[in-house]
């Protein structure tokens, strides 16, 4: 159900509006010295529509669960985006904000960020996130309406995007996806004014957008991006389709400017002070900067508050839900996982302790799966079209479908920025904890998602199998080498690494556990023994462990990860054959290793002993735990294609190589 | 110029010809017990009419310039492209290699690797990486007819690919810069199978691709791919347009399968036995497998020397050139700088060294590429849209235009991932040495591409700018941190950081001296000042060296990268005043670094010293060269927006710190 709004600022004060923003825009921008106003100046009519006539939103409740979504995917503009904030009365966004942008310490960010600022639905500026976050938020209200139904979750999401974001292939990817899921309340604004950075985006660009995304089922219109009722008829009529919509709105890049309007230099540099005080002159703006006339400003504030009839509506319907659903509503808002879970996990722990399967990490982490799956309904499965390989499809997980969105499960294609981008989507938006799925060496291909979710904070799962040259025959194409120490590079992310199924299950826990950041899961394809046999607390929280302590003296301590944890167990063996007391270190988790005290650290490590470490990768980042006196058994080069076992021999990473290293070190 | 060829496929053995291929593939994925008969057996019938009656290709010289170039964009279909040289008599593709497919040693591997077979005129397997390359291609051809004239450079490009590709973001960039450049000579063949390892496309997809392509500007068609005649029809047809072709081949993956053509069962794992020998009695194909009926191998073999008398009238031509374009074409064709290329360097460096400017060293790069792209006519410049920012564009490089490809300058547009894939096609093209820039954080766009140049050996230049906080108020979004740890961790890439014009042009020179591998260089937005004022060797060349050697007893070692190196000079300073003789190592180089000598590396790093490591990026790994009683100043962190030197601050990543590290661990 779409709640109506009543039509607040006239087209007689529209104008005036829409310079507020211009003004705003390139007074901050002049003032920080730095910024965009190119496209706020553009933008501003398109924005003064949507934000005064139809968006869903109240700046004084700015977080309520059925607002409108609006994404600025072309996160340069930044100051749209805070001039929206300050004029329609969002508490987080004074003037002094406005005036300190891009400064030390203001959350007025040079580019939009998530939690910063309220009005920030999600962090833009890497070009084509966020066009993808709006197809995930798109996603999430229909599967919310599918679980709730519409009195609880009906919104739209709006996005503005510019070339910028059509020219990155993740865009392609995310609109593929919307005209796939047939998104209808998905409506893109597109700055169309023609200008790229190098200068006309002819320079570069022959596209037909519109037959583009026409060509993915997306509904599609043109409009003057200066005629306020032109933008109007369009986004009524997009609003009314079956279709995701985009909307081309022809706009003059830096409009008012007297110079340099239509041109890329109003994209990412101050205008000037003489070109600002032409706009003055040209648009007839006399008010000073920062300053917005009394009866414009407003006109805005009435807009700010235009939607909190409908939020209290919807808080009336909300409080009527039975007392089952609204329980189950609540938690997902405050985002608590459900009774229940945590036992669960246990008692898959258990049963693998006693059952001792043999299964690749994958097979760990599908019957991981199985159990959380069915424990945990936010959880929202995916693969990049690699299902029957991943092993992320579980029986609670039915698919999502066009037609029906009660599923937890994304055929994603072959997509995985996609993916990604659509999983901080769905993270972002209530009720939703995403994981989703692609081999190890593909992490390449949704590196720039990944970090805005490191970046974000947001609890987003990627479950990332095939992690080494373990894979075998695919070859160096497909085997990950330098991925596990790229990954454990970027910050606030957990890359997790289990050795068996009761690590991997803790690892999930882990993760779980983990609300201000994502997780990865590096999951082998080859099969491993079960070698941890107790499962009284969760060790892979401690990133690291003493597996299997020395016999005798501990002179060596062995330092493993996920499928090498076994080859370190029959290095120890070799090592006690030839009298040689040697730990075996399991560290699934580099991350909350390092944040252990240093004294659990010292003990795991092993102080004075020869410290060797092995992994199926990089050696790069190893130095940090073997030091300068121990030795790291991995890889300096790309794989091959060749059956796993031969490739391990090939690059010597073997129990054997383990243990000589070791006695090399003594 | 094109090339006519005879048609020696006559219709009547075009089934025999193609089974050929279907069995080989299904035999060999067979006996290696994995691998993806789908592919091949699905476009047999595409494949054999292209190489029986379109490519112009001589198996017997398969590396001659002007041959048709041919890539397997869906390079899981490696079975069809040994198939194919093994038939047509590829010298390095012999029956026992087929039998050797996926196994260790043999050149079949698993995807097709460049360098390891002729055939394979790039390393395919990552999807939509071989049609992006193939862009590349069809540029250099383009590029090249421009400079020395169609009777030397005139081919045709064409590509397999799959769904896959075509959902990959990366095709998106591709095709849109294709067709832009209205590259006519590039023909994509899609396997529209309407499978993808999910199953049907449609789980997934409902993109209408013809008119996507449309969209951006390429000439579509769409044909039976099992009808030979109708494929014929369509590449005739497709070779005579102005645009680039695409032509949907609606196959049937698995053709011949008796159960599971048609099914995603036939796409990544091997037949079975039954299912084989029931595919032998469905098409008729009585020979055991690896054997070719002579008839059937007799007829491949004359579609693998029918290009022979073109090759050899190309010969004619080329040794009609007058004696200075062919001893360029000569140089190009061998990868030979021209000479003088050095000489200008050093009188670039003597330069600076006298005038001590002050620039960033993205300043610095644009002079340096100034000097070398006057120098090397085959320096192919580019900037992902950033170009006045990544300083990238020279007097020397004119752009390259859809109506002149004359020029040396590619406006990329906003696609870094399209741009590194295009700059490995032009690579791999004889003649060119391409240059691509974008920010240093956004190589994650990029990253898979730029694996596939280090993984393939191919001299491809990164010029990323904006490398660190450094560039200040557009924030954490633009703001690398974990990268140079990330791409430091890429097997045979070198990644460069200098930190001042002497640096810089010497780092170019490493990067031009690297006939092996991709170079990157990492370079900053903000003022430096000239701080190596020798340039009797090429220091960079041996990663890093003593900058400035301690007064008195070196106690402290300094090491710095890029922008930190003049923070490490006056660290230097405050430990002299406090009578702490400290050095300065400056390091533009990890990867040449650690290929010199332990005497020298030990010398540089001062053994026994304390050992403190400055760069504002990411700690990870730096333990390598300060070890576990040395300090390392960088972030931990993602950055924040403001002015630069406040975000350094902030960080605490000052001279101070840095001497105080040193004080603190004395």
């Amino acid at each position: 159900m779409t709640v109506p709004h009543a039509k607040v600022a006239s087209p007689t004060n529209h104008a005036d509006m829409a310079n507020a923003i211009r003004f705003l825009a390139a007074d901050a921008v002049e003032k920080a010295k730095s910024g965009h106003p190119g496209m706020p100046m553009g933008m501003a009519d398109v924005a003064t529509v949507l934000f005064s006539r139809f968006l869903k939103f109240d700046a004084k409740t700015p977080r309520w669960s059925d607002r409108d979504r609006f994404v600025l995917s072309a996160g340069h503009g930044s100051m749209l985006l805070y001039a929206l904030a300050y004029l329609t009365g969002y508490d987080d966004v004074d003037v002094e904000q406005l005036k300190q942008f891009r400064q030390l310490g203001a959350r007025t960010a040079g580019h939009p960020e998530y939690g910063h600022v309220a009005i920030a639905e999600t962090t833009t500026g890497p070009l084509g996130q966020g066009i993808a976050n709006a197809v995930g938020f798109a996603l999430a209200e229909k599967i919310g309406e599918a679980r709730f139904g519409a009195d609880i979750v009906d919104h739209y999401t709006y996005v503005i995007a510019g070339d910028g974001c059509l020219m990155e292939g993740i865009s392609q990817e995310a609109i593929s996806l919307a005209g796939h899921h047939k998104l209808s309340k998905l409506i893109v604004l597109w700055d169309d004014n023609e200008i790229c950075i190098d200068g006309r985006t002819s320079l570069a660009l022959s596209d037909d957008q519109l037959a583009r995304f026409s060509a993915s089922q997306w509904d599609v219109a043109r409009v003057d991006g200066h005629d306020p009722e032109a933008i109007a008829r369009a986004i009524e009529h997009a609003r009314t389709t079956d279709k995701p919509s985009l909307i081309a709105c022809r706009t003059v890049i830096g409009y008012g400017a007297p110079t340099k309007a239509g041109s890329e230099k109003t994209h990412g540099a101050p205008l000037g002070a003489e070109e600002i005080a032409g706009a003055r002159v040209k648009l007839g703006w006399a008010s000073e900067p920062f300053v917005v006339p009394g009866p414009v400003l407003e006109s805005w504030r009435n807009a700010g508050v235009r939607g909190a009839s409908a939020r209290q509506s919807w808080e009336g319907r909300l409080a009527k839900l039975d007392p089952a659903r609204r329980a189950e509503w609540d938690r997902l808002a405050e985002r608590r996982l459900p009774a229940g879970w945590r036992e669960a996990a246990q008692a898959f722990k258990a049963k693998v302790i006693a059952e001792k399967p043999k299964w690749a990490t994958r097979k760990a982490s599908q019957e991981a799966l199985e159990v959380l799956t069915a424990a945990i309904p936010e959880l929202t499965g995916g693969s990049a079209d690699l299902t029957g390989s991943n092993l992320t499809k579980t029986k609670a997980t039915l698919p999502i479908t066009p037609s029906d969105a009660s599923g937890s499960y994304i055929h994603y294609g072959v997509r995985e920025h996609g993916m990604a981008a659509v999983m901080n989507g769905l993270a972002l938006h209530d009720g939703l904890i995403p994981y989703g799925a692609t081999f190890l060496v593909f992490t390449d291909y949704l590196r720039p998602a990944l970090r805005m979710s490191a970046l974000m904070g947001l609890r987003v799962l990627y479950v990332m199998t095939h992690d080494s040259i373990g894979l075998g025959e695919d070859g160096p194409t497909h085997q990950p080498v330098e991925h596990l120490a790229s990954l454990r590079a970027i910050p606030n992310l957990l890359v997790f690494r289990p050795c068996d199924p009761v690590e991997t299950m803790e690892c999930y826990e882990a993760a779980l556990d983990n609300r201000t950041g994502p997780s990865l899961l590096s999951l082998c394809r080859q099969n491993l023994p079960t070698v941890r046999l107790d499962a009284s607390e969760n060790k892979s929280a401690k990133g690291a462990y003493v597996l299997a302590e020395a016999e005798g003296t501990r002179k060596v301590t062995l330092i493993a990860t996920g499928s090498e944890v076994e080859l370190a167990l029959k290095a120890r063996d070799l090592l006690k054959a030839k009298g040689v007391g040697a730990a075996v270190v399991s560290m699934p988790c580099w991350e909350l290793f390092d944040q252990q005290d240093p004294s659990y650290r010292k003990s795991v490590l092993g102080e004075g002993t020869v410290r060797i470490a092995v992994e199926a990768a990089s050696t790069f980042g190893w130095e940090r735990y073997v030091g300068p006196e121990g030795a790291v058994v991995g890889l300096t080069s790309f794989g091959l294609s060749a059956p796993a076992e031969q490739v391990y021999q090939h690059f010597g990473i073997t129990a054997e190589a383990v243990a000589d290293a070791a006695l090399g070190k003594l």
